[in-house]
């Protein structure tokens, strides 16, 4: 099921002279995404610096009928009806473009899939999926253990804790943040005004392929081949805000208002050479019967480096550098938690793993964390200290899914830049 | 702006036999709703045992253009559109269709109308929104007082807490509930198995009409003309599972199994004689500034009684016996708070009350409170016992907006019956 194939093949190169080499867009990739050009938007892949505009390559008579309605589902203005199509034929449609990409292909195949080549530089790049739901896990140990001061939740090894976040603000990477204004008592009298403590968290986050019927769940064995692919998420959150709202219900405005998202969905099929069995740290127990799968506990953790920088008019500071495999739960075992109560899910519906942080000090993937809650400032470019974001400063992940013996495929960036809060 | 009109006058009658002294229905109501016939689903409006079919009335030409503007809005399969058009609109529409089914109106428009009625036997009435977020609150003092053993939530006086809840699971009166299986640790060691404390929670729920636009928030003053109309909610929760679930980041699993809302949507222009001062116990402080507006908090509670029955095959037993005016928090401060910090609202959105007990032991409304977490059970008919819900039990809500001088409006039922865990 996650086996790697001929897509996979670190021999392969693309006619697409920039796809060779390239960081995070090689022929081995093929993440999909949606971009607007002219006022229209339509479903692309992406290739090197270019796209495949799948709005014209339905036309092109290269693919076979499966891969065909893939390019016809994803050539609109979100790639719902694409997902809502489970993964088989994105997978074919991927599969077909990996050779109609390469450099063997023929030269009367180029020439159609040429036409259908549009420049990134030349387009904006927009939410790819209409998010129906969006749901943030806490699947990290560490930043759970240094959130809690060392005091874990008492069903953190137990189930993949969650809480329904707010999906009608989750923006597309390049959107800038508004800083927000919210009730604070930082030192025991409540007052509106804008958040002293703006934080980023580092997470990845899964779409939903075709989702599940009211009233009936889905197993553990059958989790993995509901997802689609992933992105990369940054959970701004207001840490004041957050402090104060919290008791008893959880974030909420601490989070809703705003969300970014990656705008390329890096399929499952791309990162079947980066699956690892899941890990666990000895202090916690394994994880329940019902979440624990042969294949998923072989099979269902990534091999994806991640780092956050902040970026100010001096340059660029990497500021965290961590790795998906530090998650202890699976995104399988996400999916099916959440549907484990009859809880149904929708296509392009977005499961995000919560802060990934690991147990070194450069993991720590969060400002909270990072900077002890606002109390040990970090030093960036510039000769400058930051404890949580000043506006204008500008955050930035990036991902990379790497392993020995296969090309290094990545995520792009997902950028945000902090506006001051409205007066 | 929430000023009584001719549409409340008690004396008002209609040729619509069923509706005069109809306990939910009468005339001065003409609440919202969705019907499915034969297949298709249309909006309706309804007068008495009869539905006015929006997808008829259309074409009857009885008027005028802005409410046949909301009609035409009105009668697809969902209410969405016409609620994105701003409470205008409907409220014309309303307006025209209280004349239009009067005693006293034209021979020839009665018959126009006539052929546009549809009995409510004959149909099933849907959920009337395409539901894009739930929003539960926090807003009755007795109810958070009881759950918390006494002990307040810092923010509880201070802003509407509240979390996002789960929109695809939100299903209409009549949808049978599956009670829940998720993991439970209430000797100390979690297991999967079903819910043993399985609760309704009584509440009332409201819908947006046009919503904001990302990072604009909504400011107090303009909130309520926010808010299209009202319906009731059963937020059934798993009390076992969110005991365990709920450290830190609130319920999810517990709740998101499945809501019930009542198919009608009865308008804020129907409620406009039933508007009263908000109170809250001398207990706690006073709204922050940036959630008092004058008009709100003057005309911003609910003059509402409601109440919960148990119905099992010997009968039904009310349980609950409580009034909206014991929520501490006016829609429109949950509508401004949720959109402080820039968090855009979509049409259609469901803010819910959260439990609406009051400080007497007959307003206690959910069972965790009626019987102490589950250890001193009720009784109810046929000398049974209840400290949560048995399978089988059916929970039906009711609601009617009363004062003195107008004629009493209601929200109809909102049912559901338990069905036993899968195995």
């Amino acid at each position: 099921m996650h086996t790697p194939d001929e897509t996979h093949d670190p021999a392969l190169r693309s006619w697409v002279e920039s796809a060779n080499g390239h960081a995070n867009f090689p022929i081995q990739n093929l993440p999909f995404g949606v971009f607007e050009r002219d006022g229209r938007r339509s479903g692309g892949v992406a290739i090197g610096d270019q796209i495949v505009d799948l709005s014209a390559v339905t036309v092109g008579g290269v693919l076979s009928s499966l891969a065909a309605d893939a390019a016809r589902l994803g050539s609109g203005p979100v790639l719902n009806p694409l997902l809502a199509a489970g993964r088989a034929p994105a997978r074919e449609l991927r599969q077909q473009l990996s050779v109609a990409l390469a450099v063997d292909a023929p030269e009367q195949v180029r020439e159609q899939l040429r036409a259908a080549l549009v420049p990134q530089a030349d387009v904006t790049l927009v939410r790819p999926v209409a998010i129906g739901a969006f749901t943030d896990f806490l699947s990290s140990y560490d930043h759970t253990r240094r959130m809690g001061n060392g005091t874990m939740p008492p069903a953190f090894a137990h189930l993949p804790i969650a809480y329904n976040s707010r999906a009608t603000s989750v923006v597309v990477s390049g959107t800038a943040i508004r800083r927000p204004n919210g009730q604070i008592a930082l030192d025991g009298t409540p007052a509106f005004q804008p958040e002293p403590m703006l934080d980023f968290e580092l997470e990845l986050g899964a779409f939903v392929a075709a989702g599940n019927a009211f009233g009936e769940p889905v197993d553990i064995a059958a989790a993995n081949d509901m997802l689609f692919g992933y992105c990369l998420v940054n959970d701004w959150s207001a840490r004041a805000i957050q402090f104060f709202e919290m008791q008893p219900l959880g974030p909420f405005l601490s989070k809703s208002f705003a969300t970014t998202i990656s705008p390329w969905i890096v399929t499952v099929d791309a990162l079947a050479p980066f699956r690892a069995p899941l890990r666990r740290p000895d202090a916690i127990a394994g994880p329940p019967s019902h979440l624990s799968d042969a294949d998923d506990l072989a099979n269902g953790a990534l091999e994806v480096r991640l780092e956050a920088a902040i970026r100010t008019g001096h340059g660029e500071t990497v500021v965290t550098r961590t790795h998906a495999r530090y998650n202890v739960w699976t995104f399988g075992q996400m999916l099916a938690h959440h549907t484990s109560n009859g809880c149904n899910l929708m296509p392009g519906d977005l499961l995000a793993s919560g802060t990934i942080s690991g147990p070194a000090d450069e993991n720590r993937a969060c400002l909270a964390e990072l900077t002890e809650r606002g109390t040990v400032p970090i030093r960036i470019a510039g000769d400058e200290e930051r404890t949580f974001l000043n506006d204008g400063d500008e955050v930035v992940f990036r991902a990379h899914a790497e392993r020995d013996g296969y090309v290094t495929i990545g995520f792009g960036e997902c950028r945000g830049t902090v506006l001051p809060a409205l007066t």
